[in-house]
């Protein structure tokens, strides 16, 4: 086991009706005068922001709004947000939405305090060393933002997609009401159970050796998605399995079920260029490239692929020839993703075969990457040459 | 799934070697005159007490030493430490060593900032509200309290062993260091494995319907100190092992095993009381008692038992009679215990079975206790009882 350090100091607020303690949980973190940060109207129509705007006048704490955040956020809202910040004298950020307005909420929250343009941080210029408060009251189970340090902003010139990260970016709390889900399409909620899988798949595959309880907690996640996951496909209103799907996600991210290990994010790389690009939705653009990294690695270390196919998707070892049994995993993880309604392949999510080396320009490897295996831009081409005619 | 608020603020700092960032980690979390609190000489003639001092002499740390921690600590050290703390005007408890040093490290961060009587809080006379911060090295895999926000304190006039509980006890940070666990010898590395093991089985055990999440995270942990466990007895200077059941030996008890759900700890109070008479490690009472609890109070669930014994123990389904199962699960968690070198019955613990009244009578039971299944005084006598008559 590597050395490590864990910390995820965020107060998570869980359950029913808890969206109405926002106001509460903002008062005690600190926050005197507030932006609510949030994307479409869905929030509007479905009466969460009034409930979470009644909670702040109920604390006597005056609030900003600012919507408008898109999937896969765009610098312009974060440039936007920061002027509102320091034009209002605000000291916190409350994110209400999924994995891409909290991702906004970090960025506004570390570029307000930043004297430069806050894009060096996601062009790993500088690194983050304080943020304003965030908080969040999520509504989609997807991205883990509402647990993590992390946060993904995508420049609109030249569509780039980049990430940050910092202990300062963890939120002070996450309200997570799972009746708040009910209302997903299907197919975002089926987008955000496979980012959960792949943020728990990124950690497992691993050079470390002898990482057991890491190994296993990755593993009780992955399980409890794959019972909930379908449950919740069919049956929307199904409070237990949503709130089961939503700490999962949660727990998932954290870093809890990564720590002392190298991890790999190769997939996350390779994947950000496909929703760049396309502008799709990035647990899709997972369910197409994380069973072709898959396949295209798991020669690197079959017994790890095999344990993966026996714990965590119920195969039989084939002790004769493991690789049959690493294969089987594999095959079982996208037919899982096809169960629940993800594309798994170019054709299905909109992608077109002769972008490749227009993707792999942009993702910028000089050399190549590191991780789990090495990959050189070769070996991304290959990937997404799988992914492109990947079928079951 | 019930409602939840999940909070585990602590900075784990793991790994080897990190015992000499005690200092810089003071620092950080606003220490200015430290209480180094500690138990016996193992951390003198170990060295580790010189490393934390050189670490915050590095710092230009000041400090005080407090050594003298007795297993199941005494409220005479607690007063004592208060004194300390208020007469030196300490403002940060470094607790280094086991369960027992970092309970008594919280009581006196609690106490020295509380007017009345620090047992208040034991005697659930008062909420703890604030403490001063608490920083552990830790040297024992077993009580969790690097990571909770837990203290049990044992009162010498009558040998009342209570605890006290709150968000403001949870340690700032815990450097874990799995090398110092090397010299611990086995039986005290089996108490520590029983205790971890007992942590989550006492939230496993719910009446709480479908919190797959949290029930596949204690089979985690509890998989992993299966494996984990006779390496080390086996083994004691295996790193790998030792680092795993450290960690797990966190996770078991941050709480994160058992959001969302009753849980029971009825197996810890009726320990206590073996180990309030006896003066036993409370990893061997645990080792007599949880079994004896199973045995009494499957039928309450035949089938959560069977679960345990399918996912945890590899047990197989006897679908025609899920009761068998559930035995032969409880059978072999008793079979593991004693394979670790645990005491499994009054007579290799120690203790007495004329003493069960007296130890019922102080137990305090008005009427019944809650949890799993509600137990009246007659129930914990007959727990006892089956305790004391066990065999495999």
């Amino acid at each position: 086991m590597d050395n490590f350090n864990f910390f995820s100091p965020t107060e998570f607020v869980f359950g029913k009706d808890r969206e109405n303690d926002a106001g509460v949980y903002v008062k005690k973190y600190g926050g005197s005068k507030v932006l609510i940060h949030y994307g479409g109207g869905s929030i509007v129509r479905s009466g969460l922001l009034d409930r979470i705007k009644a909670s702040l006048g109920k604390e006597n704490i005056p609030y900003i709004e600012l919507g408008g955040v898109k999937p896969n956020p765009r610098d312009s809202k974060v440039y936007e947000g920061i002027e509102t910040v320091r034009r209002e004298g605000i000291d916190f950020i409350l994110a209400a939405g999924g994995g891409s307005t909290i991702d906004s909420a970090k960025a506004i929250a570390a570029g307000s305090l930043y004297d430069g343009d806050f894009w060096d941080f996601y062009s790993y210029k500088t690194h983050i060393e304080k943020a304003l408060p965030v908080g969040t009251v999520l509504t989609i189970a997807a991205a883990g933002s509402e647990g993590s340090g992390d946060s993904v902003i995508t420049k609109e010139d030249g569509m780039l997609k980049r990430g940050a990260g910092s202990d300062a970016l963890r939120p002070k709390f996450s309200i997570m009401n799972p009746e708040l889900l009910y209302t997903l399409p299907p197919y975002q909620t089926a987008c955000g159970a496979t980012d959960i899988m792949a943020h728990v798949f990124e950690r497992y595959f691993t050079n470390t050796k002898e990482v057991e309880i890491t190994d296993r907690l990755c593993e009780a996640v992955l399980m409890t998605m794959i019972k909930e996951t379908p449950r919740v496909i069919a049956d929307p209103y199904n409070y237990e399995a949503r709130a089961n799907i939503m700490w999962a996600g949660t727990v998932a991210h954290t870093n809890l079920v990564g720590v002392g290990r190298e991890q790999d994010w190769n997939s996350h790389g390779i994947e950000h260029e496909l929703s760049a690009k396309y502008d799709c939705a990035h647990g899709a653009g997972l369910a197409v490239i994380m069973p072709a990294w898959m396949e295209y690695v798991y020669k690197h270390d079959v017994m790890r692929f095999a344990q993966a196919a026996v714990r965590v998707w119920g195969v039989k070892m084939d002790f004769f020839n493991p690789e049959l049994t690493a294969l089987e995993g594999i095959k079982r993880f996208r037919m899982f993703l096809r169960s629940i309604g993800m594309p798994i392949n170019f054709k299905e999510l909109g992608a077109d075969v002769k972008d490749i080396p227009e993707m792999v320009e942009k993702m910028g490897i000089g050399s190549e990457t590191g991780g789990f295996v090495h990959l050189k831009p070769q070996d991304v081409a290959n990937i997404y040459q799988i992914a492109s005619d990947a079928e079951i």
